[in-house]
């Protein structure tokens, strides 16, 4: 059995996130187990760095599965391609060391949330990007934004009420790319709660509206309540960038 | 009544082209006069620059239609919006001379044929590139293009059969934009023939593929026959970019 680390990317559209719940079919590691275990002739169970929402996508989420495979990475690349449907892709393929798990072997992550900026609609980007009209301060996001580098308790961004584990996580960076009406923010951190990269988008689009105030953004995190944060930006314009290991 | 020219976006996946045909309303024309129609409370024609193929896309198609309107034309562009569906946009509008008509007084055109060259399947851009798994030669390409410059009978390049009008047509640039897997051929002309912007760029990706050379080309255009030329490639990685006037 040799290890292998994939790396994919897919349009998270029509799927219920990454992770398989139950008997759902519909979820991105049900159909790559269920093709996996097809090329593999055995159950094959296929790990991912982490959850993705329902409706978020994907351009670098890397997972890993065990199988007994005779032929080149790049001819089993080739056979899952050839299985996957159009909206999932692998990317890359290549033998892992037997130990290695997407997940607990992840050090950092990034995210990338996508927010068309623009009175007139996203006819391209309209599954891609959250389209915001009103014209957004790019200066006072970016001021805000920096409130959030560093290692933080993020209770206060994190969507899951019942969380019992530590919800400190730490932000490296935070950068803002401008094309156009488009606006990326490429959050990259060692990890992220549930819902969280959508949560300070959204918090960070009420400040571009000037509804809040870069200053403020410091007794959101202390405030450690959900409701002191801002809204949660829709699922459809965030993206898996790219999983860091080692 | 006052006229208004507007530069429209469409993603034309769902539509059979722009032009009306009969009674169907899954065209783009189409469903634009219906909306302006309704806005106008009057039935109003509208004209467009020229026809879009089944499933071609625009990012630039410019039309106009003559209209009783009391508002600014932000007000008629953003009541415009309102009403159209997600896939189709108008990005401006401006009031132009009575007698100004989309198709008569366009000058020339860009049209952008989008390429995803790659083993790997083009999940973000399957509906809006053709996917060439094999490698395409670029200097090969980009030599036998400069055949098609200039004023040339391109009716090797032409799907209807029985054009009966003049198939003489001038090229102005053709020009080739690389960004990783992607490949953006931008042809600027004066006009251009059914599906000759498709022929051409099958032409070209025959060449790209070592299946013809480019010194061939010119044979390709004297023999003036559809059937020396290379396969139409497929509308969806089509996209009209601009109209140009005066």
């Amino acid at each position: 059995m040799k290890n292998y680390k994939v790396i994919l990317a897919y349009d998270g559209g029509r799927y219920n996130g990454w992770q398989k719940q139950g008997n759902t079919e519909n979820t991105i590691q049900a159909r790559l187990e269920r093709i996996v275990s097809e090329i593999a002739g055995a159950e094959t169970e296929v790990f991912g760095s982490g959850r993705t929402d329902a409706g978020t996508h994907a351009t670098g989420q890397a997972a890993n599965f065990h199988i007994d495979w005779q032929g080149t990475p790049e001819e089993l690349l080739s056979t899952l391609n050839s299985r996957l449907p159009e909206d999932i892709a692998g990317l890359s393929i290549a033998e892992v060391p037997p130990r290695f798990h997407s997940r607990l072997n992840a050090k950092a992550k990034t995210y990338v949330y996508t927010i068309w900026n623009s009175e007139q609609p996203p006819v391209f980007l309209r599954k891609y990007a959250f389209w915001c009209k009103k014209p957004l301060d790019r200066e006072k996001m970016e001021e805000a934004a920096k409130a959030f580098l560093g290692e933080h308790d993020f209770k206060a961004f994190c969507a899951n009420k019942r969380m019992k584990k530590t919800t400190v996580r730490r932000i490296d960076a935070i950068r803002f790319l401008y094309d156009g009406e488009k606006t990326e923010i490429h959050f990259t951190g060692n990890g992220f709660l549930y819902q969280m990269v959508r949560i300070l988008t959204g918090t960070l689009i009420e400040v571009g509206e000037g509804r809040r105030q870069p200053e403020d953004m410091t007794a959101v995190l202390q405030a450690e309540s959900r409701e002191a944060a801002g809204f949660t930006a829709p699922s459809h314009g965030l993206c898996l960038r790219e999983v860091y290991y080692h």
